[in-house]
């Protein structure tokens, strides 16, 4: 795209990608920050593809045998106090309950009121709450696996907050395991991040890396933090999904215990594993570009608009009723087991319509003007390719064919981020290759720059903290066990290595 | 049923209707009272209600040109204070954020910390904070109407607690909608009551009565609040979800102003409408019986469960073959649209099995035993029939026939709660027969007593709070205007009436 070229998005992703980002969002109206503190409004726009990611991801879960339930949003403060890491880790961000009504007070403004014995915590995440029920519910190896997971709210107090990224209030699920064994318990955590890739890359045409975190970046109790990590279009990793193998931590904290086949008593192994409306914030960083978002057509909250030209009152009705005729038996067709998801937008505002669209970033476009009805023909253009690239295609054709175009888009948009991030990934073996790798100014767009380094490290903390302090680069994961094994020297320390980590800056 | 007959559910209804209905729940594991003081958790038998009633009405809403968004959790104090009446009805039950982490205490514990400058209340709804969304997103009479809808958990202090009925934390949905015009709100209101009753009886199988709120009975802040009203089984009314008429009240009080199509600068007229998990208490008080929930089929968790009795151990294989073949099979049949929803239950526990799932209230037994095999048959129970009413059936006759017998038992349970209702319901016109209709020692069973009274009221607010405070017997609804006009008396002050009221105790 040449500089000349005007782009709908100012500034564009070289110019300033952060700003660019949000103001993608602004224009394709999915969110907005609300009056209240870090917490968001999810608009129609940006909740509609949370609704489709929820009902395909739900129904994945469930063929894997696990169940939705609903906990309390409240946790007692003694029950976050059961697991010390746990508590370490959520105790700094937490919304705290101290009251259960208002009364008016001296200046007749409204004042709480009704202090409670013991404060509550509104849930930043719910192993806790739920390993205290899940302490009722089993008795025997016969209750095991016990599978469950809730779709729910919860509440991280942040500082500095960034739409869908990072948000005092967000949507997610948890899922919450209990298993006889060891074994099990690691299998499902690696099951459900197995559901996760597969989520991230066929229904959001997000390629992912997976594998481990370092004992710094894990989960506050968990054993093992298994994770997804996306490289973004400023080459930023964005962990998008994690999964926890909890061991025996949370079965201690939360008295999880069976009677075993051998009638012995025993504590639970427990997983627990989300993914959340920060998704939505890697598809637009993933997919978008200087004319807005791009949705992936799977999780798309619309497919296709359609856009009747009226401009003459009397061809108006026949250009209106051509566009009913082309939504309704659109709407009968399915894409991947559900109706294509049709849009109408009849106002009469010039080409701001048009640009509206693209910057929905919506997979199909379709004009209908007098020209089209009288050649049986539909005038379409797809939002991954440029607009010169829109054409006129037999309306018959267009039915027949709109279901491979859709999936031809979604697998554009996948290849075109794998090649991104094959691109912009390299090994490196040297410390002044990895910092040079790191530093803005060697870019000549500083906003974008860097990308993953697989580089040798020796397993020491020490090393990572030196690593992260320098340059704010983190280790996103470590390839499983028996994966990538080659010997080396840890980049920072020169001490032996048995395998490269994933190196790079984050969200 | 004779009293020796044994019953799964201790009491039973005529013996303490409350307690029965506590029972009902334990042993159908629908839901529990958490350890957080009046939240429950909602377990996956019942939870699966609410997701089938979540899908079905949410794709009427969309029907009717609603979509979804989300908005934040919190709202700040000063937010409520703007409506004086709607801060009056909420105030005096809610929970309060005060506090944004957690510090250690003198004495190791942790204590509230960071306060907040204003704090923030847990939405008890959402009018003022989606209020306020919608100031800034209608310009326009082009952006109306506006039709919104979120799903969310909404806290209301409760000091008594019911599961289901009144719990602090509950689920919901809530409607939020803006019209350039006094009429299209009205027309709005009514259309979203009309969905509201669709779904009671034809999802629910519960008949409703619908009608108009009293002054001393609408929703804090409305102008009018319309209602759908059910009889329970002890004869009481639930309130089973209302649509509220709100003026230009939250309009005024949100700023949300837009210019009319001649160029005027006005208010809007808005619109909010509910139903929440109280809809699960309704469905378990109205088609219970003293052997548990009975779950109608539109709606149901599941729909069949099929027993494998697997006594020898060289029978079960084939057993479990023909199990998991017809499992397959009902699993490829569409109710209304959606897959058969099926469980396999083959543990080997003797007849508490067959009861787990009579308490549970799932629509069809199916007990498959090596007998059924030879004669390729299925041995089939109704759970709205006597267990004496089970039956052997051909294997093809029931895949085919399973989804009409799903409709028959749903007309079943709508057609026995009507029947009830009727028998209950009556016209009065003394206070003496009033007062006796409503008196508990007039009743062989104390508990069970009472039901609906049609009655002339003067429309009087005295009245209504003498009625009220007598026997806690409370208008429930008015007809709407042009409705059951019929000149009479009030029954408490003999005054001129122009119509009936419904009048009944409640939840």
């Amino acid at each position: 795209m040449s500089k000349q070229q005007q782009t709908a998005i100012s500034p564009t992703r070289t110019e300033n990608y952060p700003e660019w980002y949000q103001q993608v969002i602004r224009a394709s109206e999915m969110a907005e920050l609300s009056p209240v503190r870090g917490c968001m409004v999810i608009k129609p726009w940006g909740y509609g593809l949370w609704e489709n990611i929820q009902r395909l991801l739900d129904d994945m879960f469930k063929a894997t045998g696990v169940k939705n339930a609903y906990f309390p949003l409240f946790i007692p403060i003694g029950f976050l106090e059961k697991e010390a890491e746990h508590v370490e880790g959520f105790a700094k961000e937490c919304a705290v309950v101290t009251h259960h009504k208002l009364e008016k007070g001296e200046d007749g403004r409204l004042v709480p009121a009704g202090r409670l014995n013991e404060p509550l915590i509104v849930r930043p995440t719910s192993e806790t709450i739920i390993g205290d029920a899940f302490s009722r519910w089993i008795r025997s190896y016969r209750d095991l696996p016990m599978l469950i997971n809730q779709w729910a709210n919860v509440v991280r107090w942040e500082m500095r907050t960034r739409l869908f990224l990072r948000t005092s209030e967000f949507l997610w699920q948890e899922g919450h395991t209990v298993h006889a064994t060891k074994k099990e318990a690691v299998d499902r955590t690696h099951m459900m991040l197995t559901v996760y890739k597969r989520m991230a890359e066929e229904l959001l045409a997000i390629p992912v890396i997976t594998g481990e975190k370092t004992v710094a970046e894990k989960f506050p109790g968990a054993e093992t933090t298994t994770c997804i990590e996306a490289m973004m279009q400023d080459r930023k990793a964005l962990q998008a999904g994690t999964s926890h193998f909890l061991g025996q931590n949370f079965a201690k904290a939360s008295g999880i215990r069976f009677q075993s086949a051998d009638e012995k008593e025993e504590f639970g192994w427990t997983t627990s594993w989300g993914v959340s409306t920060r998704l939505i914030g890697g598809l637009i960083m993933t997919h978008g570009d200087d004319n807005g978002v791009i949705l992936p057509p799977r999780v798309a909250t619309a497919h296709v608009v359609l856009l009747p030209i009226l401009k003459k009152a009397k061809e108006s009705e026949a250009v209106m009723a051509y566009t009913r005729d082309l939504a309704e038996r659109l709407g009968r067709i399915l894409y991947h087991g559900s109706p294509l998801r049709v849009e109408i937008d009849d106002r009469n505002i010039g080409g701001s319509r048009n640009w509206d669209w693209i910057k929905k970033g919506i997979p199909l476009r379709v004009e209908i003007g007098p020209k089209d009805i009288a050649s049986n023909a539909v005038f379409m253009a797809r939002r991954d390719l440029d607009r010169k690239q829109s054409q006129s295609v037999a309306k018959e054709r267009f039915l027949e064919e709109v279901t491979d175009i859709l999936d031809d888009i979604q697998k554009t948009l996948f290849d075109r981020a794998l090649a991104f991030r094959e691109e912009n990934t390299r090994n490196i073996d040297d410390a002044g290759t990895f910092n040079a790798f790191f530093t803005p100014e060697n870019s000549e767009q500083p906003e974008i720059h860097g990308g993953f380094a697989w580089a040798h490290w020796c397993g020491n903390g020490g090393c990572e903290e030196t690593v992260k302090n320098r340059q704010n680069v983190t280790i996103r994961c470590i390839p499983f066990t028996g994966e990538g094994e080659e010997s080396g020297v840890c980049i920072e320390c020169g001490e032996p290595s048995e395998k490269r980590v994933l190196f790079a800056k984050a969200y």
